[in-house]
């Protein structure tokens, strides 16, 4: 290992290839994540950047014991009421989204699945940040959710797959509670992860030139322009209203 | 390409391989970055997952052009004066800075090195956030950060390198102006990058049992324990006047 560690290396993606292919899963088998991939997954994570190598970051790994299901109830709670008021705001039901084969219809399928099944995913996740003298809330993020990234990129590379969510903001008080989590410490996002089940779709994202702009704002630079190959690249979120 | 882009795939590391030996580079050679690299690293960094997948990221990628001399001097301005004030309060030339083979004193040269070459950095990023109706600051990172650790790894894939500071925080106005970009768009991070320079160093950071823990915040589970080979992890910044 050239003593940089990582025992499951095992994966055939390439770094390149796994960042653009990376993508949601919300639906897991019920196969518990082992240890050792634990372990691999975690040590990838708390390889990320941080601002003045700090690394605020701690992550608090929950599986199948008794606080880990009294977490997953306390999240699963919150995320079937926000999803319920989500799906009914933003017309998942209505337009394409009353087509059964619309990627609308199939997204609201998958949440409604995902929080109905919350308190049965394999892995919950919660990335915490412990603040330090000095620090602003503007930029705590950035050296919390590049460690986030790192650790949904691992689960993919070793075969497992996730996705973050902000959902412990239903439950913070009683998060800090049951883990014995000191005050100060902020739980800033819910990931859960596991075996992937079924097929999932593509990643969906905008166009680069809509994303990438050059000496101008709004203004796209001459080489910014989707890779030959690229495909669905018409995403965001459905309309509101559509 | 099966469909999902990224032209320049030539890369040799795996995606695990990639996230745990992936560090900050902070010295770059003249060469330019061809802009079809340019294109592959912001198309990797654009496939990041986000918030209801809304994308509210937007990269303003300068290289050489009269805007992108503008700003490099702008925030380079403000990084000198920031590095000398950290230098002097963190006591990088105490200790075992004062022995110039320590890593303490290392990172003072590089750094050092790099803020007084800012002007010369091939390219200049500034990763910004799009506001949308109900953001919440603490949770806009976690739409926008994860893009910028794919913009980093995606640069080490493809033979590159670079780091991220917060450094746009003293210029905010004047880039806002000489980007011509809206006001409610938050700059929210500087990332430079260009072909590494030189050797660097491994990966430092903490062992895993201090960042990861089980069902009880502070205590770590029996599996969360470095993986063998791994090395380094005795890291964080130096101590404040050690």
């Amino acid at each position: 290992m050239d003593g940089d560690g990582g025992g499951v290396t095992g994966d055939g993606v390439s770094l390149y290839r796994g960042l653009v292919t990376t993508r949601a899963i919300r639906r897991y088998t019920d196969e518990p994540v082992p240890d050792e991939v634990l372990r691999d997954i975690l040590f990838a994570a708390t390889r990320a950047p941080s601002g003045s190598n700090r690394q605020p970051f701690r992550f608090v790994v929950l599986t199948d014991g008794p606080v880990a299901q009294r977490a997953k109830a306390l999240i699963g709670t919150g995320a079937r009421r926000f999803w319920a008021a989500k799906r009914e705001a933003d017309g998942y039901d209505r337009g394409s989204g009353s087509q059964a084969d619309s990627p609308k219809a199939r997204l609201a399928r998958t949440m409604q699945d995902y929080v109905d099944q919350y308190e049965h995913v394999p892995v919950l996740v919660l990335a915490c940040y412990v603040p330090y003298r000095n620090h602003t809330a503007a930029s705590d993020g950035a050296s919390l959710y590049p460690a986030c990234q790192n650790l949904l990129l691992a689960a993919r590379a070793l075969g497992y797959g996730g996705v973050m969510t902000g959902w412990q903001f239903a439950a913070d008080d009683e998060l800090h509670r049951l883990l014995g989590m000191p005050e100060e410490v902020q739980i800033m996002a819910t990931i859960t992860l596991g075996r992937p089940q079924g097929a999932h779709g593509p990643v969906r994202r905008r166009p680069l030139p809509e994303l990438v702009f050059g000496e101008r704002w709004g203004e796209a630079p001459p080489w910014a322009v989707d890779p030959e190959g690229a495909a669905f690249t018409a995403a965001g979120p459905p309309a509101p209203s559509a």
